[in-house]
């Protein structure tokens, strides 16, 4: 039986997407979407402290297409307040105008191989990625994969060392973008329906199209890559919002 | 044609997922919603009255994501129960406000190995076993599996004596994560979409992302595993109830 | 090219799944419940002089789980007269209720070697398996089924030979369980998405999992079945309606 | 690189499938679903025109099963004309209480082979196979299918000759089923999501289940074919419309 | 590890397919339909300017079948523009009687091979292919699609001269239909579900079918290619608008 790797893990992670029914919002009064965006604002306020604190951190972006029209990411030391925080969304005005359209739940995952000869809790650089606080970059990409297991191509019944060299490959494609492309590795065995989400972020979108695309051409990526849903969008500045739902 | 394991079955098992229309809700008046609170609280006293008298068990759980808002798990001595218990709910004013959104149905499984030597009908083990009380811990995770039937990877044309060494060995994982994840197998060949269902509770939910994790590398799960959707939540205390449906 | 094994072929069946829109069942005036209820027994109670009459069955089945809430069975001597009995439960009070979740068209289907040296229109042991009443027991259990097609598991480019030598052993298995399951085939190419579709019958809900378990482990399910979804449910005796409904 | 069939392309065809909403089309007044039938019926008029003047064809049929209430069944010389009868209907009364559940866009074909040494322009044989007026018989079924590019099996690496050959046995069966089954191909490569569908034709719908039966065990379907959802019916004809929409 | 091939990428676009809830619409009063069309028609003409700016183009097509009534094709320097047009139009009236059906997000693309010796921000024939001005041609076939990793079959996988010169014959097939096809690929790596979109226009829609059917016998395609849905419709010029939103 081939070693499980091992991992460092951090903050819990919810990616929430939504869609707006645009009819009800319009059939709303002005006094109600106030109220509503007023509230939402509150909301977003209350994320901001903690993310000032550091104890959790949030990024929202409009997204392009018709699978959503906003994503929420939330990051928190515990699943208990992903499910508050999802609540709290849920119960609020604006949310009787959105219809949820997709979500993720994982937890910010790092190979345990950085963390050799450190000490996790303390060192402060494995501490800043474990609970990262997100870029507040231009554009952000999502999609959720799995490692294939699918007749010779099995990556889960490869030895560790086989599966180190390969993955160390990969990640030198992604040091090439480094500046232009920020990663966030969540992991989601166990918690949501692939192994794992990634989120990126750009100042230049078109640098998402080509790092995923380099990467396919890796092993990693062309044997072993299962791929979901790809989610692009740019991003939605709290000061923005009105003019976002402005109808 | 390989020999078919044998298994003991004890209490059915229905999982039940909901999702709550929290804009209809909030329309309803404040009566209304005490009035659904309380005819659900009833409920859950029926059920807790048969778990006291061990005639049956069962559990509440919010889920994190828009999988669903909360899970239903419960176990009873036939299928006409959970039957009931279904339509008792779905009469309900609370589930008027629900959306279903997933459903399990299967029977508490356990390998017939278990049994060597013992009377099934009357070894208090193997009867806690088959008709566990479910625990309240903090967390649960749900996933529904199959063993795989595909090309050289077909579990179903492995030989018993094969297929008992894989178990093992799989089992030992399990094992050592005593006290920290208890595991309910339940089969459901012929009740539903899966051939099993596995339901995990925990009291630090990273425990589900290190066992289902480190499962997957174990022969059985590479090369044989198929896996559904997974859920994961919170436990949802009955007392915990109101304020969850707070709006 | 493979010999086509030989069917012979009675009555066509219908399997029709509902779930209860319960929110606008309880909304309903009670005069307007106990008319739809009125009306549904007098179509049952059409369907049961049918089947008096030897000229087609039924079987009411409660559902459980969220897949449906109920399930109609029914076998005609034409596909005409199926159309109509569907169509007019649509127009129905009743099915102002009702919301459709899936059903299923096929054939009762016989291997033809059972008619060897038999007048199949004569012959009453045939003609009651192809014109079967339905038996009123207290389980069933339903799901479609294909014979795979998949690189060297390909059911449909084996001799006939070695067909008939596999479906004889597995038919063996279901020998075993006489009197406990009864099996009803029914043939679907070219009627519905599945080959086949199998609905059993048994007094004790558990057979359905030994013998679906079992048979998966013989080499015709093992390397050439490929299944579709499970549906199990309880009896709905035509008295127990008003009760099942009852709000 | 292997060489593409040539085919022969006549009258486009439109598939359009609908359930009807029984409750919305039970509240309507009579005044207001006498119209609507009116309506349609004036429609069906203008389709029958263009039948009789060869400039076109149509069929409807109603569907057994929850996969639709009825079918319409439409050829025309242009994609524009099929565009502009959807969107007249979907105009209508009628429209307003069916919900549509499943279309096919493709044109009839015919093997090239056919044609050798004949003007396409034309030859009447071939002029009749190309823009055919359909059947009214008393069933009709319709799939879409594909070839399959799978592995070992992939129909578009196979050499011309041994398509042929393939197809050529194929057609074989076929042509047994003469006076049985009338079958119309139509290819929608570019136009659809799978590459042909098939459309039967017969008098007695089990003819449908036995040539689709043989036909799986010819290596052209055992090896290559790939198969959509297959839907079923019994013709219905203009006059019983009234009849069928009777509430 | 293969070399990646290189892409030259030009503007962004928005596939946004769209159904008519026509009896919504058909309730509307003729003074609120009016002013809908009417503000579409604003809308469009700000499209208008821009493409005469050649600041971007568009394209919109009704579509065949159920799949849609309608696509808009938009073309863009930058995703913020997409995001704000796709905002815009579901804040518009006339978006209160759309259903969105499908969308889809990418980027005009060219091999990089193609601008050998070339500037490609100066040479204005790679320009006019980065940034097309979409022909207004009678019809338009779109589909998304993947190059196969599978098994043996895994494109990924290839070398860079092994996969030019399959491109390269692939291309050939292509240039074929010079004049009566005209081809828009656009990459969706990391952008979303597939890798690619393509989008062809033709004077006589019969081209689309005999071109992808030609290609689908070149390896590229029979080998290595996976297809999405294929959508197939015909020019709705500014000036129909109104005839085709006629009630």
């Amino acid at each position: 039986m081939p070693e499980a790797a091992k991992t460092l893990d951090g903050w819990y992670c919810l990616h929430d997407f939504r869609s707006i029914d645009w009819t009800s919002w319009k059939l709303a009064s002005s006094d109600e979407r106030e109220s509503a965006i007023h509230e939402f604002n509150q909301i977003i306020a209350k994320w901001d402290k903690t993310e000032q604190h550091k104890q959790g951190s949030h990024a929202l972006y409009t997204i392009v297409g018709q699978k959503a029209d906003f994503m929420m990411m939330i990051l928190r030391p515990t699943m208990e307040e992903l499910n508050e925080i999802e609540t709290e969304f849920n119960k609020s005005k604006l949310a009787e105008f959105t219809i949820p359209t997709y979500s993720y739940v994982s937890v910010v995952e790092l190979s345990s191989y950085l963390a050799k000869g450190k000490d996790v809790e303390t060192d402060p650089e494995l501490q800043a990625r474990l609970k990262p606080i997100l870029p507040k970059w231009q554009y952000a990409c999502f999609y959720p994969m799995d490692k294939r297991r699918q007749g010779e191509d099995n990556w889960y019944m490869l030895e560790m060392e086989d599966r180190s060299k390969l993955m160390y490959s990969h990640g030198m494609i992604g040091r090439q973008y480094a500046g232009k492309v920020r990663q966030i590795i969540t992991g989601s065995v166990g918690f949501d329906d692939w192994e794992w989400g990634v989120t990126l972020f750009a100042h230049d979108v078109l640098q998402f199209k080509k790092l995923v695309y380099e990467m396919r051409f890796d092993e990693v990526s062309a044997r072993y890559g299962e791929f979901g849903s790809f989610y692009v969008g740019n991003l939605l500045k709290k000061e923005a919002i009105p003019q976002f739902l402005q109808v």
